[in-house]
């Protein structure tokens, strides 16, 4: 195992009912900016339920968050920020939504280095800050683990920029399941196969005998493969059980733990990123379409813990290990097909002559060395491409 | 599952060499109180490591909280405490020793009710409290997971009492898993049977579908079942790897993640706890004694969780259900012997007319209703005992 610091503070209220938890978190005196995305937390009722938990608070709202948040749109709640001296984010929505929080939170209060004050430098120089407004989160598409973790992806130019900051990390964050009840079925999809592959990139490396690791890892991937077909289908998809599981899969994927003190993999991600950067496709739908020729290109030096992956999450107990190997990853693509995702850069349209912009964006963006161990290059990105034609 | 509400903000240092970790995670400014037990950590270096890192601190010590802390040892750090305006405690040892630092941490700034503010009471009555100091832990043996959780146990009279508060969690951990090779093999053992039973507590009672704790609770059971053993066999007990293991496992074995939103049954401990007071038998042994006789004796209320915990902890797929249970409960207690721990009353030389005592003591303490269904009455507990000679 390596050695690891390891630390998550949000105070995760679970459960039906539990939105009226904010109402507590917050203090009274705060002055609160709900940010949320289109008008779905209208329809479905969380709206409601999150203003009358904040009936003795004073709060301002600002909308209009989209999928992939942008720069441009997140800078506008500076404005109100300023106008109305909030000192209190609530985000209420999916990883977007509390992606773009954070970016706001950090925003509000950036100073930079003292010359300029540019918050783009947040993203686009990876500068630090030490302050940034508190976060508290209305969790309602389960996928992205963001409720309860410190990073976030902001959209600009077309471009993907990650950041991170403990500072961030919501203080609190409310998991009600039946909020996901009304979610679509490309919603949940997209959700469940985020989850997995979050768990999947810091699983699927070299063995650093972490054993407690690598069996959340392990649990957390085979709920998702048995309760995310069951979201899809009329007879189970309304079962708050196969919900309430996949919400907490979800959250515990990318909150830290299972990936402390073990070797870690972004390159799906990485590539993943440049797809919809490049072509606008769901992030979920580009990873399940990079992750099996991840899988087959890199056979050699994940074999050890693919051979794991295919005896523990699969039950794969037959056959030398080339097959047993070779019949993990065909069940990954059956799962991903299950969950009506695209498994080939063909199934959305894309075909060998899309990838050279690919490549040249990895490229512009330094990303020419991915992997747990560095040595994912330009090259073999092109390969891993490729393959997933 | 069941409704839960969950937050852990306890700073984890893992790995070796990281109790220099201490120097930043203390304020400079603090005035800190090491506690700490017998000479042990003086012989095994931990000591020297910690004042090297507390070397730009103004720092104290409080030595001699014996195993199964009592009140009396504990209340006597007060003096110190007031005499130098201590306002941080710095925990160095095992639970015992980090049980203790969270009763002085309590009762240094207890106030009562305003008529009387005697701490006895924090114990005695359960009495609220509303400050504490704060508290960092060094922790040198891996088993009750009192370094991240906010739960201890002090004894007085000669009866063990439990107390809660998130005020008493340790702000951060230090785990050094190399710290861990000067303890004795009946520490290990201990360690080891202490947090595979904490884990079996949060499991085996009744299924609420409760899939991510219940693969996690697997996960941690398969992992003490394989590694705890390797630390008491030659070849193997000096491997840092499966010191790791096992010290990961016994933090989350008892930091409040794989019990929250499932049943729990304190059945075997609060049993055990009563042998402890009785006749001093070592908490763990208590503990390997009581829980095969629970398993026996509740095997219809757990039977879904029991076969859950033969097919997927054990592997046992042959026979029918009861002989599948059977098998298992004979596996965990072949499991016990390999860690050198007695699973009979007889094995501590207890007999039957020494039963009486302890449910008398249990009805004392108000133990009749115990269990995930506050169903074992004194006379299940005595069924429990007897099946435990």
């Amino acid at each position: 195992m390596l050695n690891f610091n390891f630390q998550n503070p949000t105070h995760i209220h679970f459960g039906v009912g539990q939105i009226e938890a904010i109402s507590k978190e917050i203090p009274l005196n705060a002055r609160v900016l709900v940010v949320y995305g289109g008008g779905s937390i209208k329809s479905n009722g969380v709206y409601q339920q999150v203003i009358d938990a904040l009936g003795k608070h004073t709060w301002f709202e600002f909308s209009g968050i989209e999928p992939n948040p942008t720069y441009d749109t997140l800078m506008k709640a500076q404005d109100i920020i300023k106008a109305e001296s909030i000192d209190y984010l609530l985000a209420v929505g999916g990883g977007s939504v509390i992606d773009g929080a954070k970016f706001i939170a950090a925003a509000a209060l950036y100073e930079g280095n003292g010359e300029e004050n540019d918050p783009w430098d947040i993203l686009a120089k990876q500068k630090t800050f030490t302050k940034a407004l508190p976060i508290g989160a209305v969790l309602t598409l389960p996928a992205t683990g963001s409720e309860s973790n410190g990073n976030a992806v902001v959209t600009r130019y077309g471009n993907k920029r990650p950041f991170k900051s403990p500072l961030v990390r919501p203080l609190f964050a409310v998991l009600d399941p039946s909020v996901t009840l009304s979610l679509s079925d490309r919603q949940i999809s997209n959700g469940v196969v985020d989850a997995f592959i979050h768990t999947i990139e810091q699983y699927l490396t070299y063995s650093v005998n972490g054993k407690v690791q690598d069996r959340f890892s392990e649990g957390l991937l085979q709920t998702l493969i048995e309760e995310g077909p069951k979201a899809l289908l009329p007879a189970t998809k309304e079962n708050l059980d196969v919900r309430s599981n996949i919400m907490w899969s979800a959250t515990m994927a990318l909150n830290g733990l299972i990936g402390a003190g073990v070797p870690q993999d972004w390159s799906t991600h990485m590539i993943g990123h440049e797809l919809t950067g490049a072509f606008g496709i769901d992030h979920a739908r580009t990873l399940s379409i990079v992750l099996p020729a991840v899988m087959k290109v890199r056979k050699e030096q994940k074999r050890e813990k693919l051979l794991q992956y295919a005896t523990r999450v699969w039950q794969i107990t037959e056959g030398d290990d080339d097959a047993r190997i070779d019949q993990a990853i065909r069940l990954t693509e059956e799962f991903f097909e299950k969950m009506q995702v695209p498994t080939r850069l063909s199934d959305v349209d894309l075909d060998s002559k899309d990838i050279d912009l690919l490549i040249e964006r990895l490229q512009q963006n330094g990303l020419t060395a991915l992997g747990e161990q560095g040595d994912i290059t330009l090259e073999i990105s092109r390969e891993i491409l490729t393959l997933a034609l």
